[in-house]
Formats: C-alpha cells, structure tokens, sequence
C-alpha cells in the first residue's frame, strides 16, 4: 500500500493543495509516486499495489499510474494522520486477501538500489510472516539530524535474515542536536522511515489492542465494504478516529515490534534544500535547475518551472518559482514554508496561491 | 528637450530592450517619461517640448505622449552618449526657433516640488539667456555618495538670480567613499545632475570650440534637414561622431560654466535600491509591491508584475518578478546587474530574456 494522501507543503510553491509533492517530480523526471511504483516492478504485481489517498488527488494519481487497478484506491474521506490511514488500508486489504502480507511505503521518498531494496522487502515479507511481528525499516543515519524520530536497535535477532533485523530497544521522538549527535555515534540509533511491514492479521490485532475505539469503527467499515452503505460508514466512523500518527498509536507501545536495517540509500526529500543530496551540484555547491545567470551565487537552490532566475551576491537561499508563486527563503529556515502556506489558507485574497 | 534613449539596464528584469526605465512605472503609476512632460506643464508648451530617442522607442513612446507633437520627436540613428545626442538635438531646436533655450532634462529622473521645479527652470531661463552661460543643475547631496559626478561651487554671483546661482570651480569625476565624505561634508559640493540649460548659440558654440570634428558633421546635418538626403546624412555623420559624454567632451573644458542649485528635491532612481529612498517603507525597512507573504524580512525590495512573493529569513535583498524573469541580488551588488543583461545579450539561448 503507497501512502499518497500527503499534501507536501513543504514543496510550496511548487506543491498546491491540488498538487502535493507525490505527484511532482521532485527528484527525477517521473513524478515520485510514479517511481515508487517502478521501484515495485518484479517483486510486486500491479493487482497487489494498492494506493491510499483522497478522492480530490485521485482523478490524477489515475491518469499518473494507469496500470494499478481502480478497485485497488482506498480513498479516505479526510486526512487523519497515518493510524486511520494505515488501519483502514489493512481492512481493505485482509477484506481482499485475508492474512496476506502488507507493505506500507510512503508516496514520496527517494530510494536507490531497486535490487537492494526488493531484496530486503523479500526479507521483511519472509520476517513478518515467520514471526508475526510488526516490521519497520530503520535508516543508518547519514548525518547528525534532528528532523526525523529514531529506532534504538538491540541484538540481531539470528542471522537467517541477511544479519540485519533487529530488536527494537525504543523509539525516540525528534531529538535535539546533542542528542541527534549522540545517536550518530552511536551507531544502533535508526532513522525510524515510515515504512512498514505486516500481516494483516498483526497489524489489526495490535490496533484492537492499543487503539480499540478505532478497532470498533474499523469492523464496522469491514462489514460495509461492498454494500451499498459503504461510503456512508467508513465517512462516519472516520469522523470519529483520533489524528494520530501509528508511530505514536501503535509502533511505540506495541512489545511486538522488529526492525529491518536498510541497505539500500533512502533520502525522504523532505523539502528543497535536501535536493542538494540528491541532485548534482555546481562547483559553488549549488542547486540548479532553471535557466539561470548568476554572480557570486553559493550553497543555493534554484528552481523555476520555466523562464530565468538571476542571482547576485547570494548564499544559502532557496529561490523557487513555479507559476504566479516565487519563494525565497533562507536555507535553515526552510520548515517554516508551511507556516507561510498556513497563513495563506487563512487569507482571503492570498488564498489562491497554494490552490 | 527630453532624452528619452537610455537602455535602463540595471531596472532588468522589469526593464527590457524595448522597455526602458523612462517607460516604465518606476515611481509612480505613471511612466517616468509621462510624468517628466507632465512636471512641465504650465511653463512650457508641447509644441516646444521635444523628445530625443530612437526608432525603436519612437513607437511606444509617442502611445504614452500622444499631446507631443509627432515633428517634436529627434531621433538618433544609434546610440552615441549624451555629447552627440544633446548636440543633435541643439542643431534641431536652433533650426527650428534660432537662438532659443533650450533645456535639457533626463527622462527617467524623479523631481519632487513640481511648483518649485517650474520657478528653478524660470530662473536658469533667464541666467542662461543674460549670461549666455552653459548652465547645469547642482543637488545638494543628501547622503554619502559615490556614484555621480560632483560640481564644485565657487562664489554665488550675484542676488538677481534668488541667491543660488553659483560660478563653477570644477568638475569632478565620480569619487571613492573617501573623497565622497569629504564632499559632503564641505557643502559647495553639488551632484552633477545631468539637467542642463543653455542657449542653443551658446551650446553650439562650445561644441565648436571643444569638438570641432563632431561641429563640422553637424553643420552638414543642420544643412540637410527638411531635404530628402537628411535621414542619409544624419546616419552618415552620427557613425563618425565620438561615444562621448557632453560633461567630458564640453562642460568640463569650458570656462563659460554656472550652476543652479536646486531648490526642489530630485533623485535620479538609478536602481531596485533607490526605490527604499521614494516610496513608504514597512516596519522592517521594507518597500513592498507584490502580493507579499513573509517571514522575518528586512530591509529588502519585493516587487512582481503579478503573483506572489513569499519571503523568510531574508535580509537586504532585491527581489524582481517581471514576467519570464526573476532577480535575486543582494542590494549591495545591484550595479552588477548590467554585467547579467550584458551577459544575456551574449548569450544565444538566453537572448530572450532582455528583448
């Protein structure tokens, strides 16, 4: 299941309410949730890919990805964080195929080596099977970061899995930077990814346990699915699931809980300035990808749909233009793009600019 | 007489090839060169206002000035500097009202004091007409500046001019911050302006004597106008004529100089910076002319055609939206905007973007 409900401001102006980051084409000339689906190519076939989003994204998800079947969308009928999202996307799934294997993979991340990464879902696939546990796949950190939540590995669980599942000791929320560096040189601290791996049967049981208001809404969605009353179910009992993320929901309380070590290269691309780890950069360390003419310009991104950008005696900006939109920001203060997004939605008159 | 030729560059990207500085709405809603005739009105008739420009500008400007009348417009066959551009216009004005005044102002200059401006002019009218003097406004420089010329006063000469019409020592390049203090400080150290006035004999006269190459060609140019070889000739004899400013090729030789010193208030808005000197500011020293959002700006200059500029963490920017185009140059470096659309011009693919 591709998790493509997410709404990607941080990628304003280039993102729109209508036009989140998934279906831009953020780090290649593809559309990221169209990779997402070529990186499944040969381990998954497209009757098994199933994609969760919301029926104002669907109409172009559908024309993006032509080849996954309709009757595999699970549109939400409002965002509620990742718990409801993931939880109704596993009822859906046990519905079709009871006590398969589920695999949650956001829409959105860069993920290198599709050798490497197949060879591990066919292990996580063959570890969540084997032991009925909840899966997670954790990222050796590639730099002291403070914007992600962490895995604390224990012991190897035995070798048959490639040597690299793990116990899980804890989960972290984002640290601060002394401890993000400490996790760095840790070395058993995982960036937690987002992606999951699961029985149906797992994943359901461990929600009844730690979310059981939401398990009730949940069997009553079950039960719909296919009847005339469906929309009109799952629209009511979603009204009543809490916005929470099953990191916070489930993952963090659940005893249950094995981690796999990534080894291939994961990247979340979470805003334009990590497009400098994943795109080439000039010699003065800079992003571009424009038509560009520039003086003394360092450490910077610059980004147009079409037409020139310029740029004098600048350092450490992102300057993005896409449309009627230009932003300029300075590179640290990135995250506050969804502030300016908020205020925006919030004003009448500037409101059109993030539709 | 107006001079309405200059290219503008460093206005780029809102100023472009064919759309200089003087026409666009640099300051006002009006067009700097609709709102230069407009100063003039109630001192001087259209039929003696005349525009000095080229082919290329003739169109659109005479769209923006249509009260002037079409045998009012002087067109230079190319660009030569100012020396050629005023001498041409002199020979034309002397054809048609032999030993007239003729005033000389820029097009894209802002004068505040319209009232004061019209009792200045009256005054260099009559100085220039008893004197037969070379007359040129001094401004009394309101901040350390290093980018005109200076005109250094010597002794008011007499009462009859209301006290502020003063015999020139020296002309002095433009000097280094150093110097420029020193200028500002001693107080008879004017801005060279570039408003000149004069009779069109006395002018005449000092491009005999300074450049008597150039005097001979004009001379021929005078003979042919109103014939059918005057276009012919005009191109012939501005090919040879020097790219010469009329201050280094005539004001500083002469010995038969006065200046005015400027009663109203003028700024020649030489870039996006000068903006923070005219228009209101915000509260972080902004001027804004956009749809603006942003966070912790200062300092900065935000102007777009259309559209939205969102802006964080940014301090003592130029931000420039106009059309296909965007500028980002620290306010510091805005001078080197002209080496951007130098380097546009030189470059095949990038053309486009200065036409």
């Amino acid at each position: 299941m591709i998790m493509a409900g997410g709404k990607g401001e941080r990628f304003w102006p280039k993102s729109r309410v209508s036009k989140p980051k998934q279906l831009l084409p953020i780090v290649s000339n593809n559309t990221m949730i169209e990779d997402t689906v070529k990186r499944l190519e040969g381990l998954a076939e497209y009757k098994n890919i199933f994609i969760s989003t919301n029926e104002s994204l669907l109409d172009d998800i559908r024309k993006i990805l032509p080849q996954i079947p309709t009757e595999n969308y699970i549109l939400e009928p409002f965002g509620r964080d990742t718990a409801p999202a993931i939880a109704f996307g596993a009822v859906f799934i046990q519905k079709r195929d009871p006590g398969s294997v589920m695999v949650v993979l956001p829409a959105d991340h860069l993920i290198m080596e599709k050798d490497i990464f197949q060879k591990d879902l066919t292990i996580a696939q063959n570890l969540a099977r084997d032991t009925g546990c909840l899966i997670t796949f954790g990222i050796k950190p590639a730099r002291i970061e403070t914007g992600y939540g962490y895995i604390e590995l224990g012991e190897v669980i035995n070798t048959e899995y490639d040597n690299h599942a793990y116990e899980v000791i804890s989960f972290k929320e984002k640290p601060d930077y002394t401890l993000a560096k400490e996790y760095f040189q840790k070395g058993n601290f995982m960036w937690n990814s987002g992606m999951f791996i699961w029985t149906t049967n797992a994943i359901l049981e461990a929600i009844e346990k730690y979310l059981p208001e939401m398990y009730n809404g949940l069997m009553e969605i079950e039960d719909s699915i296919g009847t005339a009353d469906e929309k009109e179910v799952i629209r009511k009992n979603f009204e009543t699931f809490p916005k929470i993320s099953i990191d916070y929901g489930v993952m963090e309380k659940s005893d249950n809980v094995l981690s796999l070590k990534a080894q291939y290269t994961w990247d979340d691309v979470g805003s334009w300035s990590s497009l400098s780890r994943v795109n080439k950069m000039d010699e003065n360390n800079n992003v571009i990808r424009s038509d560009w003419k520039g003086i003394d310009t360092k450490n910077s991104i610059v980004i147009s749909d079409h037409g020139i950008i310029s740029t004098i005696g600048i350092n450490n900006l992102v300057i993005v233009k896409d449309g009627d939109a230009v932003l300029v920001a300075d590179r640290s203060r990135e995250q506050e793009v969804k502030k300016i997004v908020q205020e925006l939605k919030d004003n009448n008159d500037l409101k059109k600019y993030i539709l």
